[in-house]
């Protein structure tokens, strides 16, 4: 194996035990050797990538957003003639991803983790900024109501995320964030759609599941072909 | 004084320091100590009223909606024929009461703060408890579409108030708190509310300042007669 290739997968092994880490300890009782000790490599190895617990942690953090637009970026099909249905697309992933991406998880109780030296706003900010993004290609399409200002929206829909999975990760474990998200948005979406929009919207607490299982799909096809 | 009543003010200190160590420091970090020194007791005193951190903490965050419900309570007039309108009354308060209330801002980190010992269901549940009667009222009253489904709805108000108030904290300082909170409303109650009742719905920003201080008007005025 080239050593760059190495040095990508043992990068990528440390951020995936440090996302469990952090998920499950946060960020001030989290230790070092916790996380490299579980990525099964030497500290050695881990300081050449991450030269202190609070890079490390910070890249988790901003890792965050692009991580999982990298997996609504293949969704396919989906993000097709509706854009507003980009929108619930990309929360229930993100919920459906909620319930096993450790990763994600960690992340994701960073941001939310007071009291910490991290700059908590980079992945408020960047959920804001590609929410504004695919609303403002909404609005373009005449899919939103005339009086819907895009930003105060998307800040809404990011601040309320973020409370309904916090709040089922506090009463279930995570077992309802699904049903849950898909409530939030069929609650939030009737005040900015159109009505021939709405009523194509699909909001089902399966969706996420459904376009990750398309997903996978697509590209056993591409890899088959 | 009555060694009742001292009693009383000894406890209301200890309780009011707690919440300002608490929301500067968390749970984990905050310390006895801490406390009982900046309520100015000895901690002879703070041992008679509370055994341990962990219980401190659980009566902290148990008061989070009794103590807002209590300033509901007396917010008078507007509590008036239109049920929903109290929904919306009690969301704007607390946003507003957040501004400045260190008890407040002490519960709600408990409750947002992962990995403590508390149990954090229960100000979830009372207040999800709180919006299911008035909601139930309002739905009693035909202020509501007939498909709303009031326990879900409930559960997504209180969610999507923590994640908001919470974001507006990292982004803010809480100084957009009000705003982001009169946004979510009118973003939400548009999927709940009958038109003419959604027509009459007060969800300004300012609507948690002005009721406070008709609170403190009707207060003032019960005191002079």
């Amino acid at each position: 194996m080239a050593q760059q290739e190495r040095a990508v997968i043992t990068r990528r092994a440390v951020l995936e035990a440090a996302g469990e880490v952090f998920a499950e300890r946060g960020y001030g009782a989290a230790t070092i050797s916790d996380v490299y000790t579980r990525a099964g490599v030497t500290k050695g190895a881990f300081y050449f990538h991450f030269p202190s617990k609070e890079e490390l942690a910070q890249e988790v953090l901003d890792g965050q957003v692009s991580g999982q637009v990298g997996h609504l970026g293949t969704a396919g099909p989906r993000s097709g003639p509706v854009k507003l249905q980009g929108v619930v697309d990309s929360a229930l992933l993100v919920a459906y991803r909620l319930t096993f991406d450790k990763l994600l998880q960690g992340s994701i109780r960073l941001s939310i983790d007071l009291g910490n030296v991290l700059d908590r706003r980079r992945p408020y900010g960047a959920w804001v900024e590609h929410q504004v993004t695919v609303l403002s290609e909404a609005k373009a399409q005449g899919e939103l109501l005339p009086h819907v200002e895009v930003a105060p929206f998307a800040r809404v829909l990011v601040g309320a995320f973020s409370g309904v999975q916090l709040m089922s990760e506090v009463m279930t474990g995570r077992r309802d964030v699904e049903q849950e998200i898909a409530t939030l948005y069929s609650h939030l979406m009737p005040s900015v759609a159109v009505p021939a929009v709405l009523a194509q919207l699909d909001i089902s607490p399966d969706l996420g599941r459904r376009l990750m299982a398309e997903t996978v799909r697509d590209e056993g096809a591409q890899e088959g072909s």
